[in-house]
């Protein structure tokens, strides 16, 4: 059980949203690109400020989604910023592989160019090398 | 009135939530900070995507939010970007002058530090400059 007193400082600047959800962006030290953006909990952001590996809220499987733990794509905790209104939650991590369950590094990978969506940037990693051959959403779910 | 059907293929990859919205991340083109996050819907989108212009929407007033309209801090659309599922947008933007409504850069100016929450970006731009003397939150909401 992890002690939320000790982080009590940055519980109580989060503004949760009625589900008791907050958007959270990470983004890779170094070179700056916005990797995902994903909700956690309170649980999530005490685990992720006491274990140093990122860990949200899936709100699709309902329950603690430890990034990587399927995939083996951790992120680990650089630093943890807060908004000034305190309802979004920006992570700045260091990025095992890829973030997106595509297999791509970032899951913003289409842009609006030429009146049209295109993909500017390419698989990096086969999903069924992250997920097994069954391959698809499992261990990802920014729901 | 804007032209729905020449921004369809952007429309149609956005998955907003029950309410019609959907995240915006604004990152600052050149240097990649991150600068805040707010809500677009339909219109905001369109909006955005015609004029170049960033137009988000504004939940606390329930209405259009055309960033830099009050403070003169107005953010210019470099890329559009949509994640892999659609639900969250990323803008690159060049922003004019400071994107928070403190006065400075970045609204993630506080961050978790030997303990405790830290500022680590100061105040620019006296907000009193930005709004006038009433000073606050006018022109500025997250919400």
């Amino acid at each position: 059980m992890t002690d939320a007193t000790a982080f009590a400082d940055a519980l109580d600047a989060v503004r949760f949203n009625a589900d008791g959800l907050v958007p959270a962006i990470a983004q890779a030290e170094g070179s700056g690109e916005i990797l995902m953006m994903a909700w956690m909990n309170r649980d999530s952001i005490l685990e992720t400020l006491s274990t140093g590996r990122v860990c949200y809220w899936s709100r699709s499987r309902g329950g603690l989604w430890r990034k990587g733990e399927t995939s083996g794509q951790m992120q680990r905790l650089k630093e943890f910023r807060v908004d000034c209104d305190g309802d979004t939650l920006l992570l700045i991590v260091e990025q095992d592989g890829v973030a997106c369950h595509t297999g791509r590094r970032s899951c913003f990978y289409r842009a609006w160019r030429d009146g049209k969506l295109e993909i500017i940037q390419e698989v990096e990693t086969d999903p069924s090398v992250l997920y097994g051959q069954s391959g698809g959403h499992h261990g990802h779910s920014h729901g």
